[in-house]
């Protein structure tokens, strides 16, 4: 769901979601790297709207890019970019002291690279999320973030859909540039007062029952707000939702947001 | 110059130049990598037509790449790609055993990455000259060249000319697969009776007088002929004139071609 | 088992192993890379007599390298190093045109690294044997082959063990330069009048049929010959077998390997 | 010079180097990577006492050490690991948040691959200095300090000497674990009141006028103590001083600092 850039307009599109009860799941693939694998690709895409495609620096290489932009035009899956640190041991989830022109041109880079295959072999770029650490940083860190939205702006000719964590400076900093942005959230974390996710390292970070997912899922969607760890009824747009692939478990809990939305008349969609 | 891709219009394409008197003088640019720096950029930028700017590959990196084409679009100098091999410590000049799909995905990669910085900062990607190995080996090899053909073309639907040794099996890749191809030939080398480079280890590989060597370019570009190293006359195609700019010697060199090609109206153009 | 460097002493050894009845099982491991899983060391660890560990270049990390020394000490499995060319996308499969002072730079690198952890933790190093592509090409280019023998003799002080091809221009060029060496076979591959393995592009280069396999590894143990794919019986040393690990089949075929053996009473021992 | 490990012997330690005025000159060398050159490593190697040697990480490659270890060898100049961050790219001066595991692991990796020169070579490893952001990570962050320690006593089984910033985190890990140490001054870096590096970003940060570098050695090394920025002396210890060999200004800085020791009968020595 395109969110409109004015932020006078979010009540607007909060009624419009709500009428039309639309939301977007996505999930990281082409993350395997020259002779190791990761994920399995195809056992997802049927259950997805939208792709992040890895491009390269912490994981995915170009055979693999290739491939994965052929997979997801055989499933009709919304394409988008998945640019992160320039850390493949690391899998781009240490953080890196970069200044705001480099985060700036790893996107740029990147982003072009797969715009690249996905103009050889015809389709659209759909949308840009930062992975791992990059993604985190840019959750908090303005000029970061700032620099992040004009690159996805620049390079895709304000295009592209930024996908950033629900309500963080990512967000923020994709409307003041003007770039459309998805608010995204997590099924299987909880969140804390202000907003922002329950660090990993606190034993309460994970929400390990399905049916508690779900409920959270639904919640999040159908009433735009998430309760939190100490209880509390917080607002939190949510216009696409972060699944994985990895695993029977994963896709199973896939499986059952799909019927529970179906039966509520909620819409899986990109667009 | 670009080539019409119908072989049977090439004597008309020879006419056309020989009343236009027109050719291109290309440079290899962008070849810093992080702390290291490589070449004078800014004083080769304002003597050449075209630049050929390196993808991150074989040197190059997205902060480089960036600053490149700022200067070129400066300068006013046709962009190119210059995709090579993933050997950074190599400087892509080691040939590796890769497989024409592998080809044709680092191309598209590397080529989308410029494709990248060019959108985003303004712009138009002129060409796509491989590098190194990539070069070389495309040059005899067809399967290789034909994979960075058909690459070229679909990454940039078309638009961008590729840069191949003169008569190489790239360039007749390039016919072939329909993309527009310019000539290249070498000031500083000499040639075989077969129209190849005489290898570097021979010893009479290079031409080390300024006079001997423009003497040449002027044969190429005004007779469509090369003199071998044993005396021969051949036909060879002469669209774009490959330079160098490191050092004071090979700037001044550059500077003679010029005034020499300005004495005999000679145009300089990528165009 | 330790091949003595006089050429002469071939017979005797071979004598000795035919009282002895000695043979090595070795193992690729620490083929994991960052976040990317490969292998289950684990799982062959306890079947296996000698362990070639991944330096980093074609696989394995800092990280994955401690872990797996800890891992072959904790099994008491002989530690070799296992250097490969410098293309992590590639695995080190693809032939990149290096020169023999680069292949001995490199070794001596990748060697050296391993050996940091090997002090580090404990232990010895036991043997050095090439991967991939720099194997392959060792096995018939007599430069490289003794640029690599040179490497392993200084890095290791004369040390460590070379384990080539069995007959191949690395277990030469090892003799030749005085570096203990151990000739390999495979269990699964089918060999050629010239002693050389078929090509694995050839329709018969696999012995799918675990009998065969061990058929074929009994006749290289015990008689120090091989029934090549043409039906000719040609001499072969047999210091050392290459198993697998990867996956159910892999692993149940060392178990009916071992078991062979005990029967046989062929000791399986790296010493 | 080598300090003693226990603290109380500082004292003793001071009187001893008061008697004998002896200080190391430290420079890194090997930076160049493949194509790229840095540094004139043949022009300061006659006037220092030390070389911080690449490992690979964030500059030098195999070539490059080889080619170091036989330049140091020949000027007999005492040999260290310069272990820095794996980031190529960012000459491993970008903070990453790795863990103590992790520091530990590639400070093992990379002293053991120099010392596979060092032995291949002949030598002996002198010391280990870690590199930019990683040096001044360990300079504050005792954990990281204290794993780094840990990963030199270990991979050189407690010969080598640990080089730090004069007094910070990482001398004191390294007293701790009973690894040798050296504390570091900066001949043309101003001090701050608790003994840290004025950082670069303030105008006061560096020393430019020779003279005033030169007088601030002189106070380091005759008296312990430093004058600060704001007037005030503390102590200091300096063990050893880091001078930089890139351009005519930097060499004939260190032939100043040579001549003043000269005159003042202070040694330069790594012993």
């Amino acid at each position: 769901m395109m969110i409109n850039n004015d932020n006078n307009n979010d009540n607007n599109n909060n009624a419009l979601k709500n009428e039309k009860q639309k939301v977007d799941l996505n999930c990281d693939l082409g993350e395997s790297f020259g002779a190791w694998k990761m994920g399995d690709d195809e056992a997802i895409l049927p259950l997805i709207s939208s792709a992040n495609i890895a491009c390269g620096f912490h994981a995915g290489d170009f055979d693999t890019m290739r491939k994965t932009v052929e997979l997801a035009l055989d499933y009709e899956v919304a394409m988008g970019a998945h640019p992160g640190l320039p850390d493949l041991q690391g899998f781009g989830r240490r953080n890196m002291a970069i200044t705001p022109k480099e985060a700036y041109n790893m996107v740029v880079y990147q982003v072009g690279a797969l715009q690249g295959f996905i103009r050889a072999l015809g389709g659209k770029l759909h949308h840009v999320k930062p992975h791992g650490a990059l993604y985190n940083m840019a959750a908090t860190n303005e000029s970061l973030a700032l620099a992040i939205a004009h690159a996805i702006a620049d390079v895709s000719q304000g295009e592209a859909i930024l996908y950033g964590l629900s309500g963080s400076a990512l967000i923020r900093a994709g409307r003041e540039v003007g770039v459309p942005v998805m608010n995204e959230v997590f099924a299987d974390r909880t969140y804390q007062t202000d907003g922002t996710l329950t660090p990993r390292i606190d034993a309460n970070a994970l929400i390990t029952d399905h049916k508690d997912s779900i409920a959270q899922v639904l919640q999040m969607v159908e009433s735009n707000a998430v309760t939190t760890v100490t209880g509390e009824v917080i607002a939190l747009e949510a216009d696409t939702i972060c699944v994985h692939g990895d695993g029977a478990s994963a896709l199973q809990f896939v499986e059952e947001i799909r019927q529970t939305f179906k039966k509520r008349k909620i819409l899986i969609s990109a667009d």
